[in-house]
């Protein structure tokens, strides 16, 4: 998996500072998730195929999450866009876009897709043969959903020498991956564990903005590879987080070490703190794998 | 008057290209004209007060005009903003704010009025001490109005020797420099003429965008000392421009001369011409004092 953060500040866009926005790639698959104003900027900046992206997952309905759709969508529709798209978020967010639509009398030329949620329990929001996606329901001031992206197992990889030496038919090579036995040219039965590997681990990530502290995700983030939390403000600030339902650098590394998950990167970092750096530390001190949100930064794993 | 361009691309922003966005300065008010996704961070880029936003006036309902007003109001709110703000623009500009704000929760502490415009004959739209804003009917494919800025005479000029000289009590000097004969200190009748100066001669600014080719509009904006107009294509795309109700740079300055303005700006280009001079040389062919707008470009008349 491969994310790149678009933008990752909290509230209004600024020259350097983009509100929420990521994409992660799952084997050429590009996910977009949360789109505030200027998202559509940060995607050509970075080189991002917009063709690529046929799926579009919004946390929540306030502006720094989702200020930028409508203008994407439309980009799309300006680039001629074909392939559908598909929107999943809150309900609401279908009135949003089509409101404006309307508005300025614009007729989309592909078929755009909403999928809106309204559970308060994790739901299977999206998949594929390739991935699985399941809302986190968050506690924010607003009806929010993180998102957990886990992987399907890919095929088993081919032992191809060894598949050789067993005499099997090149036309049998799929059956293989697909995990089945299969008889050679001689008539002898080969047992799938004999000439192939396991296919590779799958991987995960779970994104979890907007929130207050909530540990009632620790089961559902249980042990992903990644995990991106919000944290809005500094541990000195907690009160303020409390009151507007958002979370500390601290909080944040404690859900990670609940969770057990392999890196934390934090970000919605409140424009009142000068020093980035200090989210860093604070949550270091309880969770040693964080990292922070940096605009156009890759993490791969 | 002082104009700061903004943007002044069509259709989609891009790294270095923002749609349609303007600020007219007149006697210390900022008027904000149009208003495509990424303005507030252009207001940002270009150090323009916030607070000294008023009124807003948007010229039709597409994306490129218009996607960033719910992101700047949201901005202005929590900013604290407490000041009145008037949104002048097609009907439907309210639903459009409305819609968002409700889907988002966000309540808005400052007055946020809406002044919707229907007409299809030029009406004022806005009028003050200092200046007064008529609409300008435009030909496009949505319901679109240009914006005529007039300037208001000030106040006649004192010419304080004379006055002294004359023996006036400065009590009188308001009153002269509204017009007025006073008496002197000796009882004797003293004309205004004979103190006071004119006042500076009233400017005036025409922003019409987005239209076709529209000579209807030349009495309206008849001698205005600047003239924004757009201008999407060349003159060999015509067919293109009739076709989407745009203007080439031959036609923007073709209106130039019939309504006898003092100077040109072009912009709304399309991102299909890489060279941007090709605008410039075009229609200074028609039209000599026509310069191109240009990412954060003041003009001052």
């Amino acid at each position: 998996m491969k994310l790149t953060i678009l933008g990752y500040h909290s509230a209004t866009p600024r020259a350097n500072a983009n509100p929420s926005s990521q994409i992660l790639e799952i084997r050429n698959h590009l996910f977009l998730i949360d789109c505030g104003e200027g998202t559509q900027v940060q995607l050509r900046k970075f080189k991002i195929s917009f063709s690529k992206i046929k799926h579009i997952f919004i946390s929540h309905l306030h502006g720094d999450h989702v200020f930028g759709l409508i203008g994407l969508i439309s980009t799309f529709r300006l680039l001629g866009r074909t392939s559908d798209l598909t929107i999943h978020g809150p309900k609401g967010i279908k009135e949003l876009i089509e409101v404006q639509l309307k508005l300025s009398q614009s007729k989309i030329d592909y078929q755009l897709i909403f999928n809106e949620l309204t559970g308060d329990k994790s739901q299977i929001v999206f998949e594929d043969n390739t991935v699985k996606v399941a809302s986190i329901p968050l506690n924010h001031r607003i009806y929010t959903n993180g998102f957990l992206f886990s992987e399907k197992p890919s095929e088993r990889r081919l032992n191809a020498p060894a598949a050789r030496e067993a005499q099997i038919d090149k036309a049998y090579f799929s059956k293989l991956k697909q995990g089945f036995d299969v008889i050679n040219e001689v008539g002898q039965l080969v047992t799938n564990e004999e000439v192939t590997f396991d296919p590779p681990k799958t991987k995960s990530y779970a994104y979890c903005s907007d929130t207050a502290y909530h540990p009632t995700i620790v089961p559902l983030i249980h042990g992903v590879d990644c995990l991106y939390h919000e944290s809005t403000f500094l541990n000195e600030d907690e009160e303020l987080a409390d009151k507007t339902l958002h979370s500390t650098a601290r909080q944040a590394a404690e859900i990670a070490k609940l969770a057990n998950v392999s890196q934390l990167i934090l970000g919605h970092f409140s424009s009142r703190y000068d020093e980035e750096n200090h989210f860093l530390l604070e949550a270091k001190d309880v969770f040693g794998m964080t990292f922070l949100a940096e605009n156009g930064k890759e993490f791969v794993w």
